[in-house]
This record gives C-alpha cells, structure tokens and sequence, in this order.
C-alpha cells in the first residue's frame, strides 16, 4: 500500500465512519428528524453499520482502520510503528469531513433546533459525554471498552475462514476481507449496547477529537459548550487500551 | 445478461424492495397494523432486507441494482452507458408494482384507516417528505446520503472475499453473490438509522417516483395529497449522488 | 436423503421454528415474562433467528424446508412430488411438538396469566388472526407475503457463492449451506416488519395449523378459543403462494 | 491445542462474554447509564455479540466453548471427556473475570446507583433469577432452552460450507471458523428474544455462577441479596440440557 493510498483510503472510511455514527446522534436528538427518540438499539447499530462502511471502503487501499487504538494495537502486534502517524493523521482528518458532512445532512435540523424554545444541546452528536463525570472511572470505562474491541479485532486474524475466498497470493489487510469487517461492525454495535453506557464509547481517539474539532468550528446556532475539560479522556483512554489489547495479544497467543 | 433478463430481473428486484420497504412503513403507519409504531428501527431494517430480498433475487437475471443510482455510478465506473435506460425504465416499472402490491397487502387497513375519525395521511408510506421543507438543504441530504451508498458499493467490489465462492470462470455481477448484497442490505440499514431523519432517505430515484405515481393513480381512501412539488427532489439528489459517488470512486481507487 | 432422515430431520427443525416462534409471542405477551412489551422487532427477530436455527439444524438431514409452502415451491421448480406427504406430514408433526415445548418453557407464565384478573388470551402465541377479519383481504395478504418468501429462495439457489465452501462432489441441500439459510432467516425478519401487519404473517400452513391444534389440546387454563373459523386461510394462502412463487420462478429464471 | 492454551483462551472468551452480557444488564438497569431502559431486544443482542466476541477471540486457542453446556454435549458427542474439568475450570475463572471487568467499566454508575433514594436491585446484572419462583418449572425452562443452543451448534458443524474457507489440511474447532460462530452468537440472540422470558435464560452454569460469586465478593454498595437458594437451578437445568442435546444429536444425526 501507497503512503497516498493510505492516507486516501483512512480519510474515506473514517469520513464514513463518522457521518454515520455522528448522523445517527443528530437522527435520534433533533426534535425535527423522522428518528427523533429512536433510542440506543438505533444509535449502536449506526455506529456498527458505520464501521462497516467505512471499513470496507477502505480496506482495498488501507486496511481499513479508521481508529489510532486499532492502528495502535496492530503496530504492537507486528513491531511496525513507521506508518503510525499517517494512519493516525489520516484518522483525524477523515472524522472532521465526516462530522462536518453529517452537519450538512441535518443542516436543516440544527437551524430547527436553534428555533425551538429548549434547544437540544449539540456537543454529544458529535463528541462523547460522561453520564458520571469521574476522570479515573471514565478513563477506565474507556480502556476496558477499547480493550474489548481492539483484543476482538487481532483475535480475528487468527481464525481460519473469516477471512474467506482471499485470491490466492494477495493478501488482504488484516481484517481487510472475507466477513471480517462485518464481524468488527457487530462487535462494536456489542459494545455500544454493552459498554456505551458510562461515557458514550468512544474506543477511538480519532472519533472523538476530529469531530470535537469540528464541532468548535462549525457555525451551528446556539451549539452550546465543546466540553474541552473533557476531551483528553477518550483520546488518552483508547490510545492506552488499543495499546494493552496488542500486549495481551502478544502474551496470550 | 440479455435485455430481457435484465428487464425482468430489475422489475422483481426493484418490485420486491418496494413491496418490503412501502410494506413496512405501512406497517408501522396505519392504525390497525399489528406492527403499529414499531418505530425507526423497524423501519430502517425493512427496508435493508427489502434490498436483500430484492437484489439477491434479481442478481442472476440482472446483477441486482434495483438503483438508478447505482445504475449510473456503475456507469461512470465502467464507462459503459448504453443499458442504463432499459436499467431504469425496468426499475420504475418494478417499483409502481411493488407499491401496487403493498397496497394489497394492507388493502383492509388502508379502508380501516379512511373510516376512522382522523385518518393517518397515506403518501408517506409511498414516497418520501422532508422534516423541514427546504430544497436546498433537502437536495444535499439526498446527495449526501446517496454517496454514502454507491461509493461503498463500488468499493465493495474490490475487496478479496466478499463475493465469496464464485464459481471459477463465471462473473457474478458487480454485487451479484458471495455476502456482497447482504452488506449493501446492511448499509442501507445504516443509511436509514443515520442518514434518514431529515428527508426520509429516497436514496433512489425509483424507490420515491414509482410509488409516488402508484399513489396518484390508486383508490386509496382519503388519501390526501401526492405532493408533486416535492417529487423532483428524491429523484435529482440520488441521481447526482449516484454519478459522484462514481467520480469519487474513479479519482481515489 | 433417507426417509427416515427426511422426516427426523423435519420434525426437529419445524419443531425448533415453533419453539422459537410461539416462544417469543409468549415472551411479549404474557405479563410475568421479562421480556413483555419487547414488541415488533422483538417479534419478527424471534421468528426469523428460530428460522435459522431450525433450518441449519435439519439441513443435513433434509434441507431445512420447515414449511409446507416452501416444499411445494420447490417441487414446482423440479418436478418432484413423491416426497411432499413425508415432508407435510414432518412439518406438521414438529409444529405441534414445537408449540407443546413453547408451552413448557413458558409453564409458570400460563398458569400467572390465568391467575390474573384480566388474563390474556392466549391462541395469539400459538396462531395467527387478523387485525381486521375479511377473508378475502386475509388470503391475498398471506398468498403475497408467501411469494415474497418463496420466490427469494428459489432465486438464492441461482447466486454463486451464497452456499459457498461446499465440500466439492457433495451436494448440499437446496438452501442447505453456506450463508443461504441465515438469508432466508433475514426474509423472515424482513417479511415479518414488512408484511406481517395484516394478519401475523403464517407464509407457512404447518406454522399456523400444528400450534393452533397444540393450543386446542393443551390444559391452558383460561386459554380462549383456538378460532377455528379462521383456520383454512393461513394454510390455503401460503399454500397457493408456495405454488405461485414456484410458476414466477420457473417463468423467469 | 495444549493446555495452557485451552486454559488462556476460555478465561478470555468467557471473559469477553461476561463483560458483554453483564456490561448490558447494567447499561439498561442502571439509572446513570445512557442506554437506560433500552430493553429487551438490546438485552439479547448485547450477549449475542459478546458471544460473537468472546468465541472468535478464545476459538484459535481451545475451539471457544465458553460454556460448561456446550462442553458437555460435544463431549457426549465425541466420547471424549478428559479435557472437560479443565474447560469447566476456565470457563468459570473467566466468567469471574468478566463480571469484575463490567462492574468497573460501571464502578461510577453502581456508586450514583448506591446514592439514590430506590436503588435499583444489582443482582440482576449478574446473574438471572425468575420471574416466577418455580423450581420445577424454572429447571425445566433452562433445559429446553439449553437443548435450543446446544443441539443446532453440534448440527451446525454437519453443516458443509458454514466454517468457510478453512485452510485445507488444518482443523478448526468444532465450531471455530467461517460463519458458524457468527450462527451461534445469533442463536444466542434467538434464544434470549424467545426463551428468556421465565428465567433470564442461563443456559450456561458458567455464565450464572461466576458472576453470582462475583456479585457475592465484590464491594458493590447496597448489592442486595446474591440469592444462592436460586442458584443452582442455573446451574443443574443447563448441564442437563447440554447432555440431552448430546444424545438427542448422537441418536438423529
């Protein structure tokens, strides 16, 4: 894979991956969207289903990461750190396209919004949130979370037939074919119903930060607060658990 | 694939998606449904596996686009443009008599509906509506939305394993086996649950024009408006989504 | 395939479908079940996953129709009639046995339900009936929504790579590996948000009647007619449905 | 596979599911959490994935039984009942494991849970209980629903093209590659939507009795009552059924 392959491929996929995960928020919290309430089955199946578009978009160019502790975990894995800071690079700038695309789709809905009496606060459509503000238990939320998510993903590689019908003498991406994208998608639609419930699951630096980002510098009207106090968790959290689940990996396989 | 296979494959196709997809929003539509307000999340996976019935059905006689959308950014891929109006002509034709037999189905709740005291409006359960009447923020939706469809589509094409199992030397068309179409299925789940809020998600040009006009001509009781005005918008932003997806897809794979 | 296996094989599976199927109607329905109120989703996931457990069980050893409807759809495709008594008569046997261990499990919830001041009817776990009685509008619904189970999985056994990985020299059943059984447990999903509306969708004749006659034989206390009046039409409309989809097929494909 | 590499991925597996499943009870249980009230569809699907995750991740390492049922009937099955203390051993140390792990993913939830005027009851999150209290029935419940898990898993490894693409000359685990784990994560969804009702649906001791121990030792203020009067039900009912399926399995296939 090309240095430009990469970089196009993790901007791509994260920008999917973020347009629908961060569509599926303003879908169920703007008073003027069709999904308005459709609850959290809905919320974790469109962040699942995010990563799964995202992801099979990309595999062909990058792998398909679309998260620094993924990216994180494999490089511990492999021992190949080099390619670290494109990927992550790529990662940030992909979640603040998708953020900023997810805005124009309920552009309408946010001007709504603004309107409306009790606006709906906007940070959590795209950024996450503690229910309980507590650094060390959010941190830990986050780490265990990542942990079961990243630990899935290397695990995978190791079974015969997820990756199935691989052309012969190509080799796909570590989880770049066969079933093995769809099988991450529902591992994290697992994890939002299972683990999301604390701080919001964020399991991805870049998918907090990029549209965190964006939300600070999109003119939405009256969007509230960018919770910046906030902001280090959920990058700190998944880095160090995508970290631990290659050192698990290494020790336990 | 001869012309009339493609014909009769994109008009039970495209038939079978709108009998599941109108079918559902039927269902959670009209009063005396056993499936009455069963909510977005029933709403977004009836019409996913209106693609996954629809498409895997269609595959061996047409490849399964049941899409002009699709159909176009197939075009742009390949270059080749010449079945694209038989393309679309069968998918419009398939979806007014997808809608005709959704009719059917509920022929004794839509006559329950007109008999009651404030009869539910009956378009919605054929042809999308905005949220927010807005044609521009209204178009960009459905581009939005539509990209996030074909480009995904077009990549799952170059993704080892998905189209698992082909018998050696037989094209299969571009997502016409292995696990292919029930990612599409899958994904147009996601569009559904992220996407959908602010114009109900067309996505398709076929899927909002063909039971828009079953609408206009059926004896629906007290079925109120068919809200032409709106009607060019679910057809032109998935039509220019589809053809940029296929330029996007062309400068970056 | 042995006659012996054939029917093992069918009694088993249809027997799984209904403990599945009448187990999550009791689950929704009956006041001291944890899962009561789950609703429709909860509803059409139930059948559709008891569809796929039912059907990979007794693929191997019959195929895993479970449905009279799609036994003879599949002898309209090939011709082959002699075996459709010995698959009627399993599937219905393992209907009736189905119902009697939906019963069981659900003892302590039948008996509490009795016990309550405003018991629940009960044949609505076992049976189908329609939201509004009009047999001709009831029969059209079940004949539709049969065609549209029917007619999709003739057409799977026409994609490469759905039954994939199949040992070579050994045929598998017509839907009988691969991923092509959990497809048509997604139809059912599908056709159960989609078109189960009306009247609760049997699409399958040993469905309907082999519960129906388990609730007239069980001691339900309190347990309300088994509304025989209303038999004949969820065995004849999947039955005709079965046999429509099989011509649609043969005329098409 | 060695010893240790059974051990390690059993405690791993079934780790990953407790966290999982438990993780879900506390995130619609719990007041702070923001999947409150997500019920029951989300319930199901939370530890359907945690399947998914916990078997892929433990299968290259001991097949991922994750479950002292599914132990039991494939040894029944293949004679071969030498390693099962040692998958019992781990099974039950991992499921330990998890509930520690998803108590401190919720540690500030259960802690705002503890401030509250009406707690909420906490067992629940970790072990099941009845609805009805009915030994008898309970019992017979866990068996018939045990039955429903293990006997489809022993036939889904007849299943030709299920564990796809296995590596020719290689071995996977009875049901450690391809799509089978993937089958039998949602069976366990399945099982939870239809047959959870009466009892919350153990069927696995490990799944019941580790977390019970762990809910009994861990510093969860104002936890309740760990109920062991009822916990052997969990235990007995799904060990019975794991052998039952066993043998109806020996005897049909």
């Amino acid at each position: 894979m090309s240095n430009g392959d990469i970089f196009v491929g993790e901007v791509i996929g994260t920008g999917l991956l973020i347009l629908f995960g961060a569509g599926v928020c303003a879908a169920v919290t703007l008073h003027r969207s069709k999904a308005r309430a459709a609850g959290w089955v809905a919320i974790a199946f469109g962040w699942g289903l995010g990563v799964m578009a995202g992801a099979y978009t990309a595999a062909p160019l990058s792998g398909g990461h679309l998260n620094p502790a993924v990216t994180l975990g494999l490089a511990v894995d492999t021992g190949e750190w080099g390619k670290v800071p494109l990927y992550v690079a790529a990662q940030l700038t992909g979640a603040v396209l998708g953020a900023v695309l997810a805005y124009l789709v309920y552009f309408a809905q946010f001007r709504a919004n603004a309107d409306e009496e009790h606006a709906q606060p906007t940070l959590g459509i795209f950024a996450t949130g503690p229910e309980v503000r507590s650094p060390a238990a959010n941190v830990l939320t986050e780490v265990i979370a990542t942990v079961a998510l990243v630990l899935p993903i290397l695990a995978f590689g190791r079974n015969a037939g997820i990756g199935v019908g691989q052309i012969p003498g190509q080799q796909a991406g570590i989880y770049g074919s066969g079933i093995s994208i769809l099988l991450v998608a529902l591992l994290v639609v697992g994890i939002g119903l299972s683990l999301g419930g604390p701080t919001g699951y964020a399991i991805n630096p870049a998918r907090d930060l990029g549209p965190r980002i964006a939300h600070a510098l999109l003119p939405i009207p009256r969007k509230g607060t960018s919770d910046w106090s906030y902001a280090w968790i959920p990058v700190a959290g998944p880095a160090v658990g995508g970290l631990l689940a290659g050192l698990i990996f290494n020790a336990a396989f």
